[in-house]
This record gives structure tokens, C-alpha cells and sequence, in this order.
């Protein structure tokens, strides 16, 4: 696939990193909250190879947070999302699809309850701050809704403990997986959450200073060397691997969160309030028809830029593969797929079509084995 | 400036004349509403002699429409624009900004009112239907929200009338500006308005139906040879020397409507209702402390990725500089650029860093003259 240059803009937001990043040798970038998100250093496979055994820093100031805080911000926060956020408390983050009154999906944020009236939703690639605001206006709420300048640097990999310990003390590995506290270092104090868009382990640090996020830069950088520390970004093929969502790619505002799996982020049986929840009750009742699965295919590479669709020996749609790589561990593509119910518990081989050749492959269940 | 390849995925959604640009060179890219729009082919300032002198065919189905219906849409539609609609027409095009509850700008599209219950919001770079989701689901309004696949072709440039004729007959050119209306060809219905991201004159045919897009796309391309047609897209340099705004460019969610100069789009003393009037009064009794103005700097050149700062020489913020590009006509770099009161009619030069180096330049009013 040819390469197109990406032409920068104030619309297409750089970060407090960008200089640096570019500085390392960041090879390529998407999109995501308008805002530049690397997307390779050397390679997207290098990357992958030495995210699964070191430590990287990555540029996730794209992760956007919308803040939610008064009144009734609890109550707005509830209206967003089919998780039910009752018994919540502060200091957890909450993996949290957020529906619309239609039933469909608008984002997968992790909402951070920062207090009992204040709300960070870190966002995936939707402008979730307009659909807040939207009802806040609509319900007459009494929030306040606004985009901070946080920037998120996330320190990702096997030895993210090792370098994380170095900078702010053995008390850090006490930080349990989705809880968040802060912590000082050089006289400034950094949120931190044990999260991250991979599943090598590793922390995700909330700067709301745009030095403080850059000193911290460097200093990861310097404490880093012995754990041969790199700079990184959300890996395609670590990310598919591991089966972790992207909204945009695997699901978006044509899908339920019934046909994306999530099922156990959905609590339509208790008394919380959200939009969408006798739709999706009634979706329950009638069953789905198609959700998301996994594919290998029997193949070494795939470039994807639409959905490409899968077919049976008849010729008849088995589904459509929304997100896929070549996965050195698999040693196949392997993608995720939005597949037909006749097919689920298919264990016949789809034939696909990649640069004008036909493949074939078969589905498989989320996460991989 | 380095160049960074953009990496494609089913997230930066490709348009149904991705192919046909890419066989013909286009040589970048920009992300706008999560789609890829082309930003140059021959380079910047050829494609913007070209537009100027002849016609261009430009893929903006990146301009996605927000479809409003039902029996509350006119009601919606009212409550997210200043404008005021209780007059509008069928058949007719109003460039409206949105504004939220809160007061500040949310995006500005073009509404084009198909029926009296029915609306295309022909947005810039945000999520509008999230804000028509979320204000729909807060009031309980009877209405249906979607995004249609609809990919606009513009047709652009002095010789546009022409190529239009060869196509659709004489009676396109009674076609008004900021009109639409309904025109066959080769057995397709085409929706087609007067109307465009440049000031060279022209179409945007608003197409619901891919092959009968990519039918036309070629068929334009045939018929406009004595032309001189090209493909092209909505350019910098134009667009600034006719001071047509964007979204997260020049103005955003931080910034509110008398800032952006689009007082004449703002009835704030009408009966109509909509989103942040009181707001709005209350910003108009105190008035705003800064504006977008035109900028022209004496240098040649200027990379533009986040905002520039523009000094006095007490070295004080005269403003910021958001959009800005060499152009040929000026011989001097033109920017739009939010100055702070004080400097409105300054006829002092400022300061501006570019590539480490110190220009000078003065404010003007907008647009360029």
C-alpha cells in the first residue's frame, strides 16, 4: 500500500510530546480525537516484538478526557452508560460503553471518578464531550462539561514496574489493575492509573502540565536505558492479539453493545437510569443477529482500510472482518469480525479476498488462544 | 517540515472515490470526520492556480450530513443554531452555527432543509450527532437521527458552470447560490446545490449512491477534458484568501460565536429558541475581549501545526495566528488569526516567530482585500 504524507494543522492537534516523539523517530501517525496519535516507530511489528518484552512511552495524549463535574454530574455520567455506576467509588476506573437513546454504541471510555461529583470519561475516537453536553442542555443539568488539557503518557510493557518503581518508589506496585492515585515526583504530582491499551502491563500518567508531562518524559527516558527503554503508541497487532476494542475500527454507532460483547458491562436488570435501555431490552429479548468474533487466515499479511468481507463456499456473506494483522505469534492474520449468526459455531473455512487473491480462514472465539 | 505517512484503517474511513484520487495522484491527506480528505495533488499552490483559472472535482464526501426527521426535527435543528430558521425554505442551503447550552460554538455546517420534516446538517469537523443525539434524548424529542451515505463531489473553479452545463443541461445555471434542486442524468437523480468550499464558484452534488457517484466522477473527468478539469480539493491558500473559516482550525469549542465574527448568522432577539441565548445576550451586553481578524506577514513561507503567538513590541500577546499559508496573490504569508482588543486597529506591526526566526507583520480586517 503507497504511503500519503499527513498534512499537519491546528485542526489535527499535536501534543506536548510531538517534538519528542518526532525527535526518536516516530515513522507514522493516525488520527484519533483530532488530535496526531503515533501509529509506528521502526515497525509496527519491531514495536510489537519489544513492547511484549521491554518497556515503551508512549504519546496517548490523544486519549481526550471529558470532565463531568456539579451536581448532578453523577447522574448525568449514569445517563451515558449501560454500566451500572452506583456503588462506584473514587479512585477506580471503569471500563464503560457509552449508549445513545437509539441503543447504539458512542464510545468504550474509562470513566475515572475523580470525586463523588467529578468525572473524567477518557474517551475513544467520538466527540463524547458534545453528546454530554447534548443532554446536560437537553435535561437542564447542572454539570460542567469541558475538555482539560490532560495529556496522558503511558509506560507499557513487562518492565513497566521496574521503570515506573525507579522514578516513584516501591509504593507504586501497590497500585491494583483499573485503580488510580497520585504520586509525587520532582515536586509535582501525577495522577497515575494501572491501565493501558495493551495487555503487557503498565501505567497510564494523567499530566495536566504540559512541562510536568515533558520533564516526566525525559526522565523515563534516562531511568529507562537499563530496562532498554523505547518510545511506543498503541500497537495494531499487540492490540488485536489481546482483543481490546477500537471504536471506529471493530464497532461504531451502527453497532449495540450486545453485537460488540458487552455483555458484562451491561446492567439493564438493576434501577439506574441511562438512555437506550428499554431498546436494549428489547434487543435482549429479540436476540441478536451478528457480533463480534475472532479470524485467522491462512495468509502472511492484509492492509486494511475498509471492512473486507467474508464468504462461504455458496458465495453467501458470512460477515465482515473490521480490524486485522499479520500476528507473528499465530503466524497468521488475525483479525476481528463482525460475523453473521448462521456462522458462529461454524467450524467451515470463509474465503476471503486480499490484493486479488482469495484466502480462506475460519472464525475462532475473543480473546485468541 | 518532515512528512509522516498517515496509517489507514477502517477507523479514517476511506470514501467511494478513495480509488479513482489515488490512480490519479493524490499526493496527501488530511482526517475530517474521521475520513480521509484529500489535501493536495500536484502540490498546494499548483492546485490552487489551477482552481483559480479552470475547474476542479473534488472528493469532500468527508463533509458528512447529520439527517434530522420526524415530526420535532425543525425544533431540533432550531434549538442547536443561532440562526434563525422559523423561515427557511425548502430547497434552500443556511450556513448556521451550532452553539451548545454553555455558549460556544459546536460547528458550522450548512443546513439544507429537504422537507419540512426533514434536514441534512452538512457538517465540519465534530461529531454533530452526538450533540443531536444528546439534546433529542434529554427533551424526549420525537425525531430520527442518522448519518446517510452521502458522499459528496464538488465541482469547483470559474470553467465549474460549464462542465455542470455539458453534464445537466442550461438548467443548472438558474440554479441559485445557496440553492438545491434535483437534476438527472444517465437515468440517476442527483440532489445538487450552488454551493462549495471556495470562493471560484460551483456545485456540490450531494450523492446517495455509490456507483452513481463514482459513474459521475468519471463521467465528469470525460466531459470536462477541454476544461482543463482535475481532481483538487478545498485549498489552503483559497480558502484563507477568502476567509472561508474552519472548524478546529480557526475557531472551536473554547470560542464563542461574536468571536468568530458571525454576528450577521445570530438572531438573538427573536421569538425562535435555541441553545446558550441567554448566554449569548449576556456575552453581547459585555462584550467580547478578542476576534478573528486577517493577518499578512512579510516572509514566504509558514508551517502551521498549533496556534502561533503574535507579540507587540513590549513583547505583550497581540493574538494567535491559527491558519495560515503563503499566497501567491498577497506575496506575503496570510493568516486568520484571534487578536486580543486592544490591537484591533492597531496599525503597529507584531512579531511572529517562524522556524526560529523573528518576522513582522500587521493585522487587517477580513475579508482580505
Amino acid at each position: 500500500m503507497k504511503n500519503y504524507p499527513i498534512v499537519k494543522s491546528r485542526r489535527l492537534r499535536s501534543t506536548p510530546y510531538t517534538d519528542r516523539i518526532e525527535s526518536q523517530g516516530v515513522s507514522s501517525y493516525t488520527v484519533y480525537n483530532h488530535m496526531l496519535l503515533p501509529s509506528s516507530f521502526k515497525s509496527i511489528e519491531a514495536d510489537y516484538h519489544h513492547l511484549k518484552e521491554f518497556v515503551q512511552v508512549w504519546d496517548v495524549a490523544a486519549e481526550r478526557q471529558v470532565e463531568i463535574s456539579g451536581k448532578d454530574s453523577a447522574k448525568l455520567v449514569q445517563l451515558m452508560t449501560c454500566r451500572d455506576l452506583s456503588k462506584s467509588k473514587i479512585g477506580k476506573c471503569y471500563y464503560a460503553p457509552l449508549v445513545d437513546h437509539q441503543g447504539f454504541l458512542v464510545n468504550d471510555p474509562i470513566i475515572n471518578k475523580l470525586a463523588e461529583d467529578k468525572w473524567w470519561l477518557s474517551i475513544a475516537d467520538s466527540d463524547v464531550i458534545f453528546f454530554a453536553k447534548g443532554i446536560a442542555a437537553g435535561q437542564k443539568l447542572d454539570v460542567e462539561i469541558s475538555e482539560p488539557n490532560v495529556n496522558i503518557l503511558a509506560v507499557q510493557g513487562p518492565l513497566a514496574d521496574n521503570l515506573m518503581v525507579k522514578l516513584f518508589g516501591e509504593k507504586i506496585k501497590e497500585l491494583k489493575f483499573f485503580n488510580f492515585n497520585y504520586f509525587n515526583f520532582k515536586g509535582y504530582k501525577y495522577f497515575i492509573a494501572r491501565s493501558g491499551w495493551s495487555k503487557q502491563g503498565g501505567f497510564e500518567v494523567y499530566v495536566d502540565d504540559n512541562k510536568a508531562g515533558q520533564d516526566l518524559y525525559d526522565y523515563l527516558f534516562e531511568a529507562g536505558e537499563e530496562f532498554n527503554v523505547r518510545p511506543g503508541c498503541p500497537n495494531l497487532i499487540e492490540r488485536i492479539e489481546s482483543a481490546l476494542l477500537s471504536y471506529g475500527n471493530d464497532f461504531d454507532n451502527r453497532d449495540n453493545p450486545f453485537e460488540a460483547n458487552f455483555d458484562k458491562y451491561m446492567h439493564l436488570d438493576t434501577e439506574v437510569n441511562f438512555l437506550g435501555k428499554e431498546k436494549l431490552k428489547k434487543i435482549r429479548e429479540n436476540g441478536i443477529k451478528r457480533k463480534l468474533m475472532g479470524v485467522k487466515i491462512d495468509h502472511d499479511s492484509i492492509d486494511m482500510y475498509c471492512e473486507k468481507t467474508l464468504f462461504d463456499d455458496k458465495n453467501e456473506v458470512v460477515g465482515f472482518v473490521r480490524s486485522a494483522a499479520y500476528s507473528p505469534t499465530f503466524k497468521k492474520v488475525i483479525g476481528i469480525a463482525m460475523i453473521n449468526k448462521p456462522y458462529w459455531d461454524s467450524k467451515d473455512q470463509f474465503k476471503i479476498e486480499i490484493d486479488e487473491k482469495i484466502f480462506v480462514g475460519t472464525i475462532c472465539d475473543l480473546p485468541f488462544i
